[in-house]
């Protein structure tokens, strides 16, 4: 029986371990997609309790913010919402999420918990109810520490670069404020998510499009004009250093329409008028063409998130709103219109760098084998990538059928490996998860002779997916040594 | 190599074969879903061959009655109809079977008669064509023991508590006979089964009509007279121990429609006219809302089986009449219905404790994902459920992918674990078959260093499963020890 | 460790070695699917280089042919298309080819070209670029020898029978040729793909319409004189010794239209107009339905081929042609159409043995489930079977997962087994590649328990599979010894 959580943690052979302990483990890390507030880096905050850095929960402007998989999982097992997003006192708080977590066996929360715990608080105990107070108090006086600030934090997971994930009216002055720090040694990069100027199906659309209009100085009348506000955006971010776009789409989606009829879809829009759904397919199949060309141009990376359904509680989107917990994986034919999307750029010859991410595993047969019909004369080996397992499926399973549907049916030298789509400062652990998984796959393969114990490439592979592929896909190598 | 099927099948580490023998073996049945006769329960019936108890047959009503799982693999070994539904001499069809099995290498058939051949026959050669004979006689005499009555097998198999599948016009005789009889030692309750009246696209449905008029005492003349007849048929349910009800869907179904629209409906259907699918759906949907509203305030369980398609051939459905060999799994969208229609009953306050089973293992993580949206503060922990790998499913490997898809998106450790769906009281060896894949799986993670070697929480949470959890779930525990 | 690409290759047990070396090594093959050109088998071809063999490129009539596996392999490598295609030096494409291969760990091409290697050529060293050039020379003169002709490389891997894959109006000529040349050992014989004459959605059709009519005699006026032209041509393929015929669809269909409707849609088609989805798929369904019933009555074996989209790059598609490495998987519904086109056939009496393969493998279940439900009295066991893994799946995951589906569902040792689907006469190690995966597979599961090691009934079976289904299924046994 190999120890819980020891120093080989998941890597079964021998060829896993040297795999990781020789090339993986030294490699830093860039994340270049996670959900942390980058004015919380520039203000280098420290945090009180591990309560509020893991569980986070109702923010000051009355917003819920917080890791809601770690609410979901208390939600499973019963704990009330009062323990969960409440009021309750933080201790109590972290002992029902302790509570908890001994019943999730198998659950990758189970494995991230208790990685945290080892590598920033040198707990190797497994939380449970029984420790979790003990637990709690050691934590939380680490967390004092200045080494556990959050630019500690960052420096001491070896952290090189972050992309935090802005809207296309955002100031991005934390931004200004990072980079005018001489003593910040984390490059913090913003990434463009224009979800808000595409949904003209959700009724924020007509108020988000003044503040567009306001941010953008382009009085947006007809959808040459938004055009032209999005590419005003996307220069503003470029001088900001942005080089990655991110995308959440329902499915995918390719609906054509004119320009006239799209006019007066945006009309609608703005005037507060329902769209149909194919009226709403066809203006985010055009705004997306135009975002997509702009990335091309300017070499941009283009993420692609689909297989997603959102907020399906009405209840509690009326309490807690967005992203707390109750979303779900979607259905539905994704290869058509992908097919045909991906096929329009390329056409146009505006097919930017992407990486398509759908949260339904089912979709990964279709988009693996979309995506190597357009590799051709790519500026970069890899130029569409099908990428890692996400939210759902980021447990070792997932992450298991992610590499070996892209082996099977890709080239997986080539993949720009992990991100966290984290919440939370602690969770770079989940790029040592996941290079974990990686060694040991790679080294179950070679262990059944299936490849040869070639050490060299083997490293270097290892390497490129856990680093060297990321800095360079996106072009980081410019910005960082 | 291990030896076949031997006490530790299945089991593949020291920690599963603990878990197993010293916990899960111990626990007793509950079988909160089968197919069997009540009657034969009351009259204690005696079969005659293991023939008749396995493979059934046409019945004195002329309908056909049996272990259709068995007929559909004898078919596909090219045996003839003669020998799986024909007036072929038991003995022959036995042998069918027999010569049948040695090519179904994987099959669960294979390991759930060679189980029960050794747990209830004490035979350990695995059946083939050369020893089917032998095998015959000597199952034969066995079965002519009163110790294998069909109460004698439900004692020996530590059976505490069945649930039937009954329909809301049923009588239920058989369970007042079964509940006035203090030397039968089962407990036994219907299960609520109200598929023939939401099916208003079948051409059964009128006369269906006419009936649950006449017990009900509810002159069915609007939907809302409708819902009263099934709220009278609910409370007789009620009335008689019932806790759980069964819904078979295609698919998953959210179609609203106005109560006008309804009453339309339901007359269209009264008089044998025929309805478009959007009036099924809605009609359907109508009716399962009002159901549904009843389970939760009676605090039933709701079972909604979907992505089945059934009586695939024309042919035999006229031949042998519906559940005899010829169903198959569906495909579609699940995630929007599912989830629409889950958030209008919470929106109702009225969302009953709810196990959600799709026939197509690719709902898995829909379902599982769904379902973590629906679970807060809920008055029983895992309060929605992803039922256990059901039908087509319930091999190994579906056993296997149900219980890490739970593990990776929920809380295992409050899964309510197997039914047998069964049509034979042979099976409850598939509740051993479950608890050592279960086992074996808890086993594999534990010694893979990915959970602590915690025996008393570990041994806890499969008692848990293999019992406790349906014990409380179904509030069973006010009805038994 | 496991040595690379031993005589153990694949097989973890004793049992699993015992059942290839002793059983399925020693099996002929039948390549029932390929895409090989019959006249190079007629002509005895004489390959130059490696390069041409495994790579092909620009034919002499200015089309592209070769392994598009290949070809998509190096894209996503990032190799320009010169050197894939293109008209790049061919030593120089070998070395990009050698190339990418290391960087593709775990991809069926990286294990199929060293098997290659290893069996027509003696090389044992796993090919990279290093040893790229020296490998190039050295398989160059092998190939020059006379045991390395065409077919000499079938007679060398034990080939007993070959379909080609052909249209109905071609005149079959090469085979004609190979019939009469009694020096020829292999029996070469045409498959029936029909397919340009079901695709009335496509420009080709209305030109291909009088091809038809011209090589078949017949004025195609009318639905019913397009069903006497299809039944010459299948009359002039069974003359040829045609026993198998291969159908590609993007998806299961099964739209019925009346006659008058389907005569009207032919003329459009003819006439070059532009026909409606559903009038294509009335269209489609109507003329396999007639293929359908003249392959059941002359006892041929039907393939339909689903779950694919074709051509997803109008850039290549105009620049290459079809069938160079830009299709994909396929998604949505297949179980209704499937099973009520089955029944149509089934209800007429006219249900031909039929192999189902779908291109993605979400489809398994459903495919194996709704076959179940056809399998009734029928002239051969399985008669109704789901294909080996195809094309994207025909790696080790595929096949396992493919054998696992039809292990869990039905009955594995009525299979007819494996195809090339090549275009490559060095591809005859895939069936290799495929024998040892399922007798892994069987040693696997007699090693843990779950079947007895009763190796006079396993060595039959994978016997069987092997070669013993596929003879007697197709009726080859008729023609072979």
């Amino acid at each position: 029986m190999k120890p819980f959580m020891d120093k080989d943690f998941l890597l079964s052979t021998d060829t896993a371990k040297t795999l990781y302990h020789e090339h993986a483990a030294k490699m830093p890390i860039i994340d270049y997609h996670c959900h942390i507030n980058p004015m919380e880096i520039a203000l280098d905050k420290q945090y009180k309790t591990i309560t509020e850095i893991w569980l986070g929960g109702k923010m000051e402007d009355g917003s819920y913010f917080g890791d809601h998989y770690k609410w979901r999982l208390m939600r499973s097992n019963g704990v009330p919402e009062q323990l969960v997003t409440g009021d309750a006192d933080p201790e109590d708080k972290f002992v029902a999420w302790a509570r908890t977590l001994p019943n999730a066996i198998g659950n990758p929360l189970y494995h991230w918990t208790n990685l945290e715990l080892q590598r920033y608080f040198g707990v190797t105990e497994a939380l449970n109810e029984k420790n979790a107070r003990e637990i709690y108090r050691h934590c939380n006086e680490i967390l004092a520490t200045k080494e556990m600030s959050v630019r500690g934090i960052i420096e001491k997971s070896n952290v090189k670069l972050i992309c935090t994930t802005d809207d296309p009216i955002d100031t991005l002055k934390p931004h200004e404020l990072i980079k005018a720090d001489p003593t910040c040694k984390v490059k913090v990069l913003p990434a463009f998510r224009p979800d808000k100027a595409m949904r003209i199906d959700k009724p924020e659309f007509a108020g988000y499009m003044d503040k567009l209009e306001a941010v953008s100085g382009v009085k947006i009348d007809s959808m040459e004009a938004l055009r032209k506000a999005m590419l005003n955006r996307i220069d503003y971010f470029e001088a900001h250093g942005c080089r990655v776009s991110d995308h959440a789409l329902d499915n995918t989606l390719c609906e054509i329409a004119t320009e006239s009829e799209l006019d007066e879809i945006l009309r609608k829009g703005r005037s507060g008028e329902p769209v149909t759904q194919r009226e709403y397919e066809a203006f985010h199949t055009a705004l997306l063409l135009c975002c997509a060309k702009a990335y091309a141009e300017k070499q941009w990376v283009m993420q692609l998130h689909f297989g997603c359904l959102r907020n399906n509680s009405t209840k509690y989107y009326k309490l807690l709103g967005a992203d707390t917990g109750f979303d779900s994986m979607n259905d539905g034919t994704t290869a058509q219109n992908l097919a045909k999307f991906l096929d329009l750029l390329e056409s146009a010859g505006a097919l930017p760098r992407t990486i398509l991410y759908s949260l339904n595993p089912a979709d990964n047969g279709v988009i693996a084998t979309v995506m190597g019909g357009f590799q051709t004369n790519a500026e970069v080996p890899g130029k569409i990538q099908i990428g890692s397992a996400w939210w759902f499926n980021d447990h070792k399973y997932g992450m298991e059928q992610q590499m070996t549907d892209l082996m099977n049916l890709g080239v997986i030298g080539n993949f720009v490996g992990m991100l966290t789509d984290s919440r939370s400062y602690l969770s770079y652990t989940r790029h040592e998860y996941f290079r974990r998984i990686l060694c040991n796959k790679f080294g179950a393969i070679v262990e059944n002779g299936e490849y040869p114990a070639d050490f060299d490439t083997l490293g270097r592979i290892v390497e490129n997916i856990s680093y060297n592929n990321t800095l360079r896909y996106f072009r980081f190598d410019e910005v960082i040594d």
